[in-house]
């Protein structure tokens, strides 16, 4: 087969990829990741990128076309601008997170008995009249002195046994996993413990992916590091990345490669950082949705996305690390949480873990938000969950010059209700590029309070501004003018992207509604509600309430718990019956499936309205 | 670095190899397996070939060189004869066995509760009010009608489960492999089985290895196939393999690659001749000495010769197929037998428990005569055991003529007792070549009868015969006369010889009176003795006793039971209670350690005569 060089501007780097290779794949083959949340089928218009030589000749006045579009026939130069590209995400990271966490005390009453530990052990050392062997004198040391019966020994572990037993002069240290009360012999080392024991939590989340380092003795978290999920390439969303797995060869390998591509290279990261070595992580314990967990185990996630929306799994086996190509210890023990249903998933359960909820009297709501709202209301007698397709309008899919929350990507506004007059804040004081989630919800609220919009989300004809326009895709309204933004374009709200958003506010609102029908309970039934996801971090209640998305509760009873998928990743790790009560957690989460019957279409319809059609429901924020 | 050609006549194969590389490695990459009993330390002058063309140069009138202290330094040819060839053994199969067995009632009370079956399951089909995931699915299933309750799912079965299912519309076939009462899935069919449910038993001998497939409904051997230990081209014995583990980087690797090769081309015979898949062997279990369970698990076999003789383990972890590199089911799960001490093995565990001794009331006397000799005295009240370096005599090594029960061995001979002349069998009806374990005891025995030779083993100057002479070693005794034999060359037993076997027979014997005054019984509180091994089951009892191997018993308290190793290999598979009741038997067998005390010495000096210094020990012989 032929091959060609793409050159890719402005890093002038040169590769050489078959014939008909698409541009993504040819960046990609660079270390240059181009956007695709549709996944290569061409619908997004996310992955332009201009070519400026092709077979030798220059074209200046070449329009962008989509990377995932185009075919290499030629050696080609093309420019793959910052708009195009998957950069770093703003990801939420534990660390920041973890003031907070204590202060709402969810770990509080749990007393730390992790799942590994090292144990430090003066052996008797043979001789004739005792030549017991190594494993035999290392389980009865255990059974004597620690009182753990029945250990059993990772392979690996047992092929250095020997040698390290002598090394130490048969004083050795032991790291010990005990998963739901099977204790195993993961690692030894020579002598005194080095290092302290430690174990990762990690969160898969469609977009990024967070690992945490742990203190599993003190549940101190050594470090932390996030980045955007590769599978992002190969689309943005999990239906995308499904679609792909059925229509390409190797879809699924590749996708998988991709989660634990990213694993690795945070895992690296804090690895290298903190000095540690691979052999000195004899756990992991990861939350992830449920068509996340099912690509990290490599399990096809095909009939999760037709009718009845059947997962493989919902709990899933405890694997070795090496049958998943983690670089830590081979034989290290890797958790993937348990889920409820095919849209409800561990990161759902590993959030309402570390609430502690199901522990609690009072009545929890708990909300994530992302591509689906995910929600689960209770307490310690009943649990009910639902998805609703919200939609990735949050997440700044669908939404004309919507972004996800990165550098540039608008997360506040203000809009002078005299003057009209807007003013923005983009994460990382860069210039704006676009919106994303939160800068959504603000310019909703704000455009409905200055009178931009109607309640049915209507652009209205306002002489009294330049900033209300007819534009190629209908009526929109400029945040930013090109002269100011960071892409030389304006960004722009549309009436689509308006439409848009309210249908997203109202699934969401829809589901909530829903859930309190199905167990005869009212809005002012619910004691407190939670809001999980690096999403929920940034936005302001009062305009979430303010557009319908949210329920008209007082303020006090919102809390923004960031991260939860990896807080409960962590507390799995630091505490051995977190795991029973995690999988007890899936078990008792009914889960209500929102496509049967009317209900939810006649609370969804009700929902089109900001911040809705029956404002009785939203009396307290005054509308 | 620079390669040479070296030609292998007179098959005429052509290899490369880097220079410097001994002749050895060199046929062995050609695919031939010259003999190395000393694990090519130039000691045993087993690996004779001939070079007869050196760097172009044709070299008519050379000598036999060694091939293991022979190093590539030009092109080569070489001669590599038939004597220097590690070829087929006579390899003890179970289903010669098989009908023994039953004989002697060793399974009449066990009944078949195997540690896999297959599982046909109609499924209930999914619909949106009932979404429940795959693998829920089967739990229901498995725990309402099977009463199986809490099964695992190995990674690679649930990886297919959701398309298998579909594919079996919902009907499938679930294996099941059950480990001390922890049931896991290990293969998925659509649909009813196509094959019974299969396992492996395998016996890993130091010189041989046996695969058995079973059908675990009915415990029938499907087939059986051995061939010798591909190990063998690192040293015969286990301490110079365990030397060449010592002395060579990646020494371990590569025994533990020869061992793993070994058994996956007797499964890939087995398996082929009976059209069988790999992913339809979900368990092997395998007995071997402890330090070829070591070698074979790639754990460090350092310690086990070296004083106090510890081995890493006696207790092996169950571990994957994948992990050890077997061709079966990824996820198979292979289990090794358990060991009682360093020379005292899973191979024997596994003997005793195919005797169900362990819960009989009669005194057993269990022999496995190898290079050691491994001895267990007891019954379901206590046993004793004891290995005794009885050396390799018995297997042919380290005598003049001595070679292993193959083609050309001879393994039976009668001396006329006035003409002296010679009556001898070989293995296969093929011109005699050495002598074997049998033969040398048969030629003992009847040297002794026929006065060639006194009861302290010396040969005594015999005018009346041309067989007995001087040779090169000293005095000895002509089997066959070159010219009938098939190498060209005289078959001898020489004066050294007689005196090494009698050390052989009189350390096996010595440990068998050092157990008996342990216990403080005597030779006739024995009620049976069973001889395992496929030495065992070659020799004659009278001739045995006759030189003082075995104590003088009824002939009727003896009974040849073959291969007790895959006898209780198969046990295991068969019978989900044996596994608990091998590792009681490990627990409960006391090693006694010869080396401690004069007790062991005194009986060995006592036993160099023949049969013994003692002579009122074999009254019963007539002597």
């Amino acid at each position: 087969m032929d091959k060609f060089s793409v050159t890719i501007m402005p890093e002038n780097l040169t590769v050489y990829v078959p014939q008909g290779t698409n541009l993504i794949n040819a960046a990609k083959t660079a270390g240059i990741d181009i956007e695709s949340p549709c996944g290569c089928r061409g619908t997004c218009g996310k992955c332009q990128v201009k070519i400026i030589n092709l077979g030798g000749v220059d074209c200046p006045d070449s329009d962008y076309v989509l990377a995932c579009q185009t075919r290499v026939e030629k050696d080609m130069v093309i420019e793959a601008p910052q708009f195009s590209r998957l950069t770093k995400h703003k990801v939420l990271l534990s660390s920041e997170e973890k003031e907070s966490l204590l202060e709402h005390g969810y770990f509080k009453d749990v007393e730390v008995n992790p799942l590994c530990k090292k144990i430090y052990a003066e052996l008797d050392k043979p001789d004739l009249t005792d030549s017991m062997s190594d494993l035999d004198r290392v389980r009865m040391h255990l059974m004597k002195n620690c009182g753990i019966e029945d250990v059993k020994i990772s392979i690996s572990a047992l092929r250095k046994l020997s040698n390290v037993v002598r090394e130490g002069d048969f004083n050795i240290t032991l790291t010990i996993v005990t998963i739901k009360d099977s204790a195993e012999i993961i690692n030894i080392e020579a002598g005194k413990p080095d290092s302290p024991s430690l174990g990762l939590a990690v969160d898969i989340g469609t977009t990024t992916v967070v690992v945490n380092l742990i203190d599993t003795e003190n549940g101190k978290i050594i470090d932390s590091a996030g980045t955007y999920n590769k599978q992002s390439a190969y689309g943005s969303d999990v239906i995308s990345r499904i679609v792909y797995c059925d229509e390409n060869d190797n879809g699924l390998e590749l996708l998988q490669k991709a989660v634990i591509e990213t694993i690795n290279e945070l895992i690296d990261t804090v690895l290298k950082k903190n000095k540690i070595n691979k052999s000195d992580i004899p756990v992991m314990v990861c939350a992830g949705n449920t068509v996340m967990s099912h690509m990290f185990l490599n399990m096809p996630p095909t009939f999760i996305r037709l009718e009845p929306y059947v997962p493989g799994a919902s709990k899933y086996p405890v694997v070795s690390s090496k049958d998943l190509g983690i670089n830590i210890n081979p034989d290290a023990k890797v958790i993937t949480l348990p889920s409820v249903a095919s849209y409800v998933g561990g990161d759902i359960t590993s959030g309402v873990l570390s609430t502690l909820m199901s522990k609690s009297e009072l009545l929890t709501l708990f909300i994530d938000v992302g591509t689906n709202g995910e929600l689960v209301l209770g307490n310690s007698d009943w649990m009910v969950s639902c998805s609703c397709s919200a939609g990735p309008a949050f997440e700044g899919s669908g939404i004309t010059c919507g972004m996800r929350a990165m550098d540039g990507a608008i997360d506040w506004i203000e809009i002078d209700k005299e003057s009209m007059e807007v003013k923005v804040r983009a994460i990382g004081n860069k210039k704006p590029l676009g919106i994303c989630g939160s800068g959504l919800i603000y310019s909703l609220s704000e455009m409905l309070d200055s009178g931009i919009i109607d309640r049915a989300g209507n652009i209205l004809e306002n002489g009294s501004s330049i900033r209300v326009r007819m534009g190629n895709e209908g009526k929109e309204f400029v945040l930013v003018f090109a002269k100011d933004s960071g892409s030389g374009r304006d960004v722009v709200v549309t009436e689509g992207d308006i439409k848009n958003l309210i249908r997203a506010k109202g699934a969401i609102f829809a589901g909530i509604r829903t859930m309190l029908q199905q167990v005869e309970l009212d809005v002012d039934a619910i004691d407190r509600v939670y809001i999980a996801g690096g999403f929920g971090n940034y936005i302001n209640i009062t305009d979430a309430v303010n557009i319908g998305l949210f329920p008209d509760l007082p303020a006090d009873k919102y809390a923004y718990i960031g991260n939860s998928s990896v807080h409960g990743a962590m507390l799995v790790l630091l505490c051995q019956e977190a795991l029973y009560e995690i999988e007890d957690i899936s078990d008792r989460i009914t889960y209500i499936e929102l496509s049967i019957g009317n209900k939810f279409m006649d609370e969804f319809i009700s929902a089109l309205f900001i911040p809705h059609t029956n404002l009785n429901l939203f009396q307290r924020c005054g509308v």
